[in-house]
């Protein structure tokens, strides 16, 4: 059996709250059995007590810590950071700072559990603002990971580096790829394209003895393809490029579901293919590929959506026990540390700037 | 009758060259019949002429402008700029310049378009370092603009606005909507999200005069929901985001594709929702909406892929028709003229500044 490990929960975040969270246990057991998790559940006891019992989960698989106090999913972060504390959020997150649980997951306010998390945990990259947001996407030839998706808006090269560092440790963590590639999000796969932060960043990663095996600059119809594991970009594009993706396999969903309910032919024949058909959405289905790490603090923090089904939480508590499992955070550290030195050493003169410097 | 015009075309541009060109010319007729609008081709005069015959065109509908000279699809910017005088690409874009027509479209090089249509045309708008391409998006409401995608790798405030301008003008020109709406793409829809310079184009469309009707922010999810009719990007964000757009929606289309052939029972579901299904892809079918107008040079230049297929071809042939037709060229510059007078001025004091200038 697996080594027993304590996950931290946000009992009270999300939309649902506790019937989604116990719920989201329910469900990581139906998959992965009594692999020796337990869960150290944050929030309102009876609430949560009463979830336990609707589900039949056994009581040892539990502690829980009672608080009334809440974040809600519209507080400020800021607010969140003064006013939070002793919350089920707050509480969640000091369990992972003490080390009495492995990592947190929380379906609650995302500002505010990124801007919490940083107060308790730190940052482990000295040049991170913020968290990196892992996307785990569906692709072509499995799940590439893209990131940051949404919390630093402006990322310089050092910081693209870093999260190449993160996901690449991440897929090997989470997704069992051995040696993950790399790419850099950019508007073409010549060396000159871009701007100046993603060409420095290539060139890092090219030349930065850093041990990835660096693919080269990606283009955004790379992702959906699968062309490399791991996608870096600024968490601007990142954010955008996540949630126009969204917004069209939904838009395509919609005028699917239109066309095969557009007739009493059309209908016969979704009908027929209706198992094929299920078993695509399958492959797509947000719920399967919930949860998103908060790369580059301290400790292990797992974002599930706010909407997700006690199925998604629990595939974003198997990305926690995952990571949790690994060596996700030493080797991370580690290469965040070579890093550092690369960064600090004048670049070796190359061409460019051995012409730069006899002008 | 609408007015005869004369549109210039690129014949030897694309993957193709004269058979996808004339070819296209013979799709847009079968659309919209003898409407007035004749072509320059700049190619191979053999080549088209034989084309000509082939389709079964009238010889009147045609001047031909013989040259041996092409620009290659890989050939570089700066090396086409230099010995591309004289090539069917540079001839085709002459022609507007001295207004002998009043539109190019070429299915070339697009780097070689752009740097041959900048240096023989001009930009119109004075903080454009490079034409900015738009996007036609086919969304849930009908299609939104989205612009630039590709050109400009930095955008400022000013710049973001001069698409929101070019943008607006080229929706009721082409598409027909009376008052397009506006929103610039960001990472959230409220007013402090964001980098400085959507913020500070945000807020020139709101206080700048420039009788546009501006939404405020839109995130990525937004385009495909067609929230607005107009998407202002800066042209590495934008040129990721169709890009991921596109790769999706391949990649659904080849789920979808692979479920439906994946046994017996779910061809058969398949061919009786065939008429449906298809009457669906041709809503999102790549074709039907090509044709990227270079949008901020003095002339209507048209991109078509370099892989359309007649039919494409004959969209965007369309598309320079319509810009031709409208009054796009006046209101663009009108509303850029006022733009250049807005930005000319001191802000108004408002709460910020006003505290800003306290401390």
């Amino acid at each position: 059996m697996p080594s027993p490990v304590l996950i931290s929960l946000d009992a009270m975040g999300g939309d649902h709250g506790p019937p989604v969270v116990v719920g989201g246990i329910a469900e990581y057991r139906k998959r992965h059995g009594g692999d020796g998790v337990r869960f150290l559940l944050n929030g309102d006891e009876a609430a949560i007590r009463a979830e336990i019992t609707r589900c039949g989960l056994p009581d040892d698989l539990f502690e829980v810590r009672h608080t009334d106090k809440v974040v809600s999913m519209d507080e400020k972060p800021a607010t969140a950071m003064r006013r939070g504390k002793g919350s089920s959020l707050w509480n969640a997150i000091e369990a992972v700072k003490t080390g009495e649980a492995a990592a947190v997951v929380s379906a609650g306010n995302t500002g505010a559990l990124m801007a919490i998390s940083k107060l308790i945990l730190r940052m482990s990259a000295p040049g991170l603002e913020r968290p990196a947001i892992v996307a785990s996407w569906p692709t072509k030839r499995g799940v590439t990971a893209v990131l940051d998706v949404g919390a630093n808006v402006e990322s310089d090269a050092a910081q693209l580096v870093e999260f190449a560092i993160m996901g690449e440790a991440f897929m090997t963590a989470v997704h069992g790829v051995a040696r993950p590639t790399v790419g850099v999000l950019n508007v073409g796969s010549e060396d000159m394209k871009g701007h100046e932060e993603v060409r420095e960043a290539a060139r890092l990663l090219r030349e930065g003895g850093l041990g990835l095996s660096y693919h080269g600059f990606v283009e955004g119809d790379d992702i959906a393809k699968g062309t490399v594991d791991v996608v870096v970009t600024d968490g601007f594009t990142g954010n955008i490029a996540l949630k126009t993706a969204e917004g069209v396999a939904k838009f395509i969903g919609g005028l699917t579901r239109d066309a095969l309910t557009s007739s009493l032919l059309a209908k016969a024949g979704a009908a027929l293919a209706y198992a094929a058909l299920k078993r695509m959405s399958a492959r797509i289905d947000p719920n399967a590929i919930n949860g998103g790490p908060l790369l580059g603090l301290n400790g292990i923090v797992v974002k599930s959506h706010g909407g997700a089904t006690p199925d998604g939480f629990g595939a974003a508590i198997r990305i926690a026990v995952d990571l949790a499992r690994s060596d996700y955070m030493t080797k991370v550290g580690a290469k965040l540390q070579r890093l550092t030195t690369v960064l600090e050493q004048p670049p070796a003169p190359d061409a460019d700037t051995a012409k730069e410097s006899s002008q």
